[in-house]
Order: C-alpha cells, then structure tokens, then sequence
C-alpha cells in the first residue's frame, strides 16, 4: 500500500517540532528534509538537517519540476524535494511536510490528495507566552511572529484538520488518530477485499 | 459543542453489531432507535430496541418530516426519528445510526454533513463463513445475502470511510480514530481559539 502525505503547518512557538518529535516514536514516517542554498551552520548535518545545495543546482531543481514547493526567505531558497518524498510512499511510508501555508498551497495545487493539518495554540495568550518563554526573540520580534501567527490562522479554514496543541499527548493522539482515519478511505481500502 | 451524527452500514454478517456494542463502551455516543410499526417480539422494550408505533402514527411521522430516512419492509415501515438524534446532538453527543445503503442516501440528502462509515468483511469467503456459523439461515439464504452484500458494497466508494472488520479490537480502535478525527475538522475547532 502506497504511503500518504501529510502537511503540518503552525505558528512560530506553538509547540510543532514537540509534538512532532513524540509522532514520530509512534508512527513510523519520513519527516521530509528541505533542500536549501543557506550555508550549514556549525553541526548541521547535509541530508538531516537541510540538502544543502548551491544556487544552480536549487534553479535547475525548479526547472526540472524536482521540488513540491518552494520559497526564498532572507536571501536564501529553500524547498522540498520531489524524489524523498515519492521514495518513501512508494515503500509505503507515509511523509511529513512540515511546511508554512504558502508552501502548502503549492504542494495542494501538484497533489490534491495531500493532507494538511494545522496546529494551532489553545489561545492568542498562550501563544504569546510560549514566544517569551523561548527567550530567543525581542518583545518587538514576538509581537511580529503573533501578527504573522493571526494571518496564517485565516487560511486554517482550507486545511483538512485543526489540531488545537493544549498538551503535547493530546495533540500527538489526535495527530496519530486523523493518520489513521486517512488510512480507511474507501479508494485505498476497497481493492483489499477478495 | 454540537455532536456529529455517523452512519454505519455494512453488509448482514459482517460482524457490525458487536464493533458498534465495543465501541459504545469507549464512546459516550448515542445509538439511535428506530421507529417500526412491526409488532414488539417477546423481550422487545418499546424506546429500547424500537419505537413500536402504528402505521397511522409512522405516517404522520413521514408528512411531518419527523424522519431522517425511511423504508418499508416485509410489510412494516422502519424509519429514524429525527427528534432523538438532534436532541443527542445539542446535548453535545455523537450519535450512531445503524442503517442500510438506502437509507444512507435519504439521511445524506438532508443532512450532507453526516459522516458515512461502511463496515466490510475482511473477504467474501470469510463473510460467507461468518453467515454459515450463525447458523440461522439456510444456505439459499445465505447466497442471497452475499449478493445482497456484493450490491451494498458497490455502494460503499461513495462513503467517507471503509473499515475492514479483520478483528473486532482492531475495527474499534479504526472506528474510534476516524470519530476523533471529524472533531478536528477547521470549522469545529477554528472558533475555540479565543
């Protein structure tokens, strides 16, 4: 049976890379590795972390078609490849994009079969709690992440599913649960009847 | 919040009834009696197993529009009230409905956002094993349930989902994933965001 692909997008701070870390000891899945031009920062491993490539290289990747989305942020482009992705399924693993909403409208518009799955904060509060408890960013840089938090959430309309991340156990549960129920669709499940 | 309704339709022998007795076990929902102008048999509680009215009163019942779908049947009408489930639904419980293809199509109709599960034996000639082992029907009846089976079952693409009854435990834990799953769906969830 051919692996699924599954789209998880969320603000900046809302507890993706946690709850998706706790998946995937669940389930069994390749969690897709983006191709970027940006130089590998200190223990930054080419194919873990990043596909690290040159300009050309990205340019003749959107050419050939061999990316599902991609972007250019500050100077540097990043994307997904097409081949890891198609690789995986075809053993039958399912994928994980964890790719923002732009890039989730360009893999939907190549692949409508796609699952996109958002994660959201239980509250706007919280969201801006979690944002300073990091440390890592100014007042003003948080305040800039809530305001880009509050327009990505207007296109949570179109995904498939809203996973509200209250608890990471909750939120992993009812992560594994849509896997699952995606899993029972009468196209992949009728032709097993003999 | 409001409580979703899911249909359950497979086949006669598939198994239906003792997933649906484990999965109320785990899920408070409710299992929605029908309405019948057949005569009670011995043991029959009226509002437990059916609803025991009169044909004049089921026919009223249909010009009221007081039912969700309808059928005759040997001679007696069957049908669902709709007054039970919207009740269960505003109490914010999931409610079950235990039909037929037909009446699939009639509750659809009205209410699209209702969620279709078939339930399918995991092979014909398991199904047919199954039938043979109740021992209640003689082997012309038998055959005549399996093409009965193979008819719904071409039905059952139209579904939202298929689950395979290979193992009651397993039916119930798929069953159980896919009710989790519709409660995430955006226009549920988005407004809980505060």
């Amino acid at each position: 049976m051919r692996g699924k692909t599954f789209i998880i997008s969320g603000p900046s701070g809302v507890g993706k890379s946690t709850v998706l870390k706790e998946l995937l000891q669940r389930r069994d899945m390749y969690f897709s590795v983006s191709a970027t031009t940006r130089t590998p920062r200190a223990g930054e491993v080419d194919g873990v972390h990043y596909h690290f490539v040159d300009v050309d290289t990205f340019r003749s990747m959107i050419e050939e078609e061999a990316l599902l989305e991609h972007a250019e942020y500050v100077g540097n482009y990043y994307g997904t490849p097409k081949r890891y992705v198609d690789e995986a399924m075809e053993q039958g693993r399912d994928v994980i994009l964890d790719i923002e909403v732009q890039g989730a409208v360009q893999v939907c518009a190549k692949r409508p079969e796609t699952v996109r799955i958002f994660i959201a904060p239980p509250s706007w509060e919280e969201l801006e709690r979690r944002l300073t408890a990091r440390g890592t960013d100014t007042q003003e840089k948080i305040q800039k992440r809530l305001q880009r938090a509050k327009i990505e959430m207007e296109t949570a309309a179109d995904y498939d599913y809203f996973v509200i991340n209250d608890d990471v156990a909750h939120a992993v549960a009812e992560l594994d649960a849509i896997m699952c129920a995606e899993h029972c669709r009468p196209a992949e499940r009728m032709s097993q009847i003999v």
